[in-house]
């Protein structure tokens, strides 16, 4: 990996992707079960939103180092994209402007992308929803950009509060977007399952009307810790 | 009522809930009405905010009052819930972590509850929508939290701006949060119902093209004021 | 016009509007296209949104200065507004309150009002989608206001950023709100014409698979702005 | 008191203020301190902050719920300030004009205030600075504000997120603002003060090198919770 | 002036500047004088601050449109400083980069700048206070710019919310910073002179201890709205 | 290194600090040009403010990962504090709560500690400004915090959006606070001396009325771009 002195202007065209296979079963869970799984690291912020109802995505990032008002760089990522990707676009500066839009997802739906992480603003958010390609976005801005300077391909950027490694498998749904190291992808995926096998059962038994209280056990240390019931 | 000293850490087991005729004639109004009704009082903040479109709530609050991070006091309320309630959790500080999910849900409304009003995170939102169970919230989060520390149940609590006082009718729709004393719902109610009265008729009026200036009698006000029409 | 001396109380009866041909053609086009044919100028900020899910407007702007909490000058507006209109409402300050609701709407829709752009808050949107009167706001806040005070009506206002000229043309979709000055909207829209007929042919070429650093010829750029590819 | 319905348009005359002793005791310590002796409640938002560097108050609360961009409650109070009364002002909306000038605050001082914390802007901060009449507040904005509209005063007013009851003690320093309910102000009084004859030992030790973790014997309790050292 | 088509890439070079003894009039008063002398139009947003204490500048505005994270155009700008303006730097976008630092203050001094204000963010604010050069900015960020992509000066922009055309006076100090139109300066400064020399006399006779309520005669109307004061 | 599975709960005792000298070296230079510098990489988000005018601190990195409103982590970095190290504190959540005070400061300062930077809240600022601690934070907040769930020491963490290693070199100012890689201190200095030698002999370039226009011979590239000048 090059030296973070010469992390500006650089495409890294063999990255390590995450294991097909583990990202295919991690695009199964929802992103709190992910997190969950995960220990509870690799959120981003809440502010990075679906652009619209329902999208959901899963897949193996191509990350991308942007300057604001500037998108010559998603140009640039759209050659290293592979058919199950997902594309992680960080920015050196807080900046919504529209980096995004309909065209620019024709071509990475075209390279097989599977949707748009983006810590920016994008645009043409009707067309994104027809075309059923998923982006979630700190913004959605119709002020579109320039390409005038260089910023940085598949190097790790930190995008919306997240750690993101070129790799790493995003999963991204309503509840928010998560970020699973490469190398664990697959042992994510295995707790990930773990949880929700169990979770199914534990819905029925809330459905009964069983107290988390009680199937949890927790009066003892509610009362330990001093609650007080007063009538 | 405990002393403000004694403010954390404490249930309350017995509550005066507002009538529940008041409260059911309140769910027919929207919560622009209520306020109005109310004498322009009682509103939370407009970030707070559906999780699905067309939410819609109304029921007796059971407070609760959280700790960051932490959403042990949610299960202890769930007990306290009775049908027709609705769950205000605030927060000790500003906090987004998504203090409620899929399966606290299952058990609130296994107890009867008609939603949740939260100053912090929910997760798992697409879950709700299917189940149908509204909440209002500040924000959505993947995050989970812990069960470490105490908070209450029952007592008063500042919620999003807004005083809530258990047993308070409170409503909620695409306009926002209102609250209303427990001691007042029944006069409220009649007032809302008055002003619905009232609306229809206007609507018409204005939909033939009458003006408001003409309607509202505002022209000889305005002159007064000192308006001038330039030509 | 007024000085700025004078530019409070004032009502301006006989504005210039755009021609209703150029305004007409440009509900044609999406905000991103005209903001692009403007040469990147006059776009609000991306804080104003729709109020309901494909929400579009177009018109030629009848402006609106209020004060805070205050929404008299919307009915000194209606009797302002022609057939083709849209309202933009400025404030004179950050205010979020619920200055327009369902009858303002329905008296603007009986004058032939084509929606409302509004730097500030609105109320009972689920009626303003079931009425199809398209808002664009700052904020969505059950809070009504009073009829105090004077503002103004087809005065220059700075709305969300914005410049705007009574007269000018509006449009606004989900990708947010631009402003066409009255002056060149025909000339505008021929420019928005000649960029979406070329757009067409773009998405043809990038669905095929041909990228934007082939098809824009960027590889000579950045290779002289020090590129580095890396394997 | 009066009834919620009945709380704009009122100012309550008499009012129960906590007493002078204990208000004049709570002055001396710092609001960090006051909030632990509270049990952690009563907090405002981070927000408000101090006008000028070093500013400090303390004072029993004449509260006023003000309109937006609207004064006129401002000097309704005026004339219920006593000698060691701090004025309290909220605003039934979110808004950051300049409510508060030299003028209201040579007024206040001239009637014995001892302060201002006000949820909404100010203006005139250097001569505020040079007056020392110290204030607290969300925004400081030259924006003058009008006289049209009734609010009230004396009447209980939730405040940058915190219930403020009129009488209450209110403290102000550089880390916050604090409300302390009249009934409790001795009490708390006597717990701050136990703090502090507690914390000045403390800091000795500390500043000898002894470490919190051994001071509060943490270790066991971190190791139970399962940390582990690696070397 | 160039049509908005063409709003991007020029430089106008010969402006008209408000009456320099106007400008020096007015660099006497406060800008919460001003703004009310000015009939309250023009004031920027609240979020504009001096970057030191007591910081304050007044000048004749030579305005710049900049491109997010490059201040190529505040190089331009300099060329055309004149002695006694004011630099007023817009972006065409949010965005906060430290667009400004020692380096150009330092030119811009020698040029006879009397201050920047600026929508975006600046460096180097220790050096700046020593200099003795006021700055109003958005923020303060220690991240450089690039000199790319084109914006334009001395063409009408909208700085934090207010309209400034080039040749404007315009005044800033710790209550924020207001737009007089160069038209009128003359007038606003006789305005203001009248307003200040009104409220010495007042200020001496609220600190004897008359109220607002006498001095200003608003008990009538007060009690005319509605306003019961309850013992 | 920990896999990013157990990377809550442990607390990494051995860390690679960055050469002390390279440290020291770089608490000469100003935060703007170390970042320049550094290739305008690793700066921390502009809301990091110091809590007291004049603040300045340079030291390598202990991390901390902490809870929301949970300062347990802070006593247990505490011990692994060295001499000229500096704490750089982040949050598994946006958490303003007062996770530090003047103890800990006592605490920190006994160890050896340069100062502390946290993505949160602190309290007790004017003791921090008379001890002379530097405090670079989020915000200023009375609110304590508890002891009841495990973080992490000198695990990698995103510090206000910017990645920091345990042992890198810190260095904040009044212009933000920067991160610089350990492995790269001592180059970095290299550069930041190598900047700051060319820059005073601008400072007096540009102070004799030269522009940058010409000095950095900007005029050709700008006519190239198309800038036009107008009469």
């Amino acid at each position: 990996m090059a030296s973070p002195l010469n992390n500006l202007g650089v495409v890294h065209r063999n990255i390590r992707r995450a294991d097909p296979a583990a990202a295919e079963r991690l695009s199964k869970f929802g992103v709190a079960t992910i997190h969950e799984a995960m220990g509870r690291v690799g959120l981003m912020k809440t502010y990075m939103r679906p652009v619209y109802h329902r999208a959901r995505a899963c897949g193996t990032a191509v990350t991308v180092l942007l300057q604001p008002g500037d998108n010559w760089m998603l140009h640039v990522a759209a050659e290293q994209i592979r058919p199950g990707d997902i594309v992680v676009a960080a920015c050196t500066t807080d900046n919504t402007d529209g980096f995004f839009g309909d065209l620019l997802a024709t071509s990475f739906k075209a390279r097989g992308a599977h949707g748009l992480i983006i810590d920016g603003g994008v645009r043409d958010v009707d067309t994104l929803e027809e075309m059923g390609f998923p982006v979630f976005s700190r913004a959605i801005n119709a002020k579109g950009t320039v390409k005038a300077t260089l910023g940085s391909v598949n190097v790790p950027v930190v995008c919306a509060g997240a750690q993101v490694m070129p790799g790493d498998v995003v999963v991204a749904d309503a509840d928010g977007v998560v970020v699973v190291p490469a190398a664990i992808a697959g042992e994510v995926a295995d707790r990930a399952q773990a949880r929700e096998d169990n979770e199914g059962a534990k819905r029925d038994i809330f459905a009964s009307g069983v107290l988390g209280l009680d199937y949890y056990k927790m009066r003892e240390g509610l009362e330990k810790a001093g609650l007080k019931y007063i009538d």
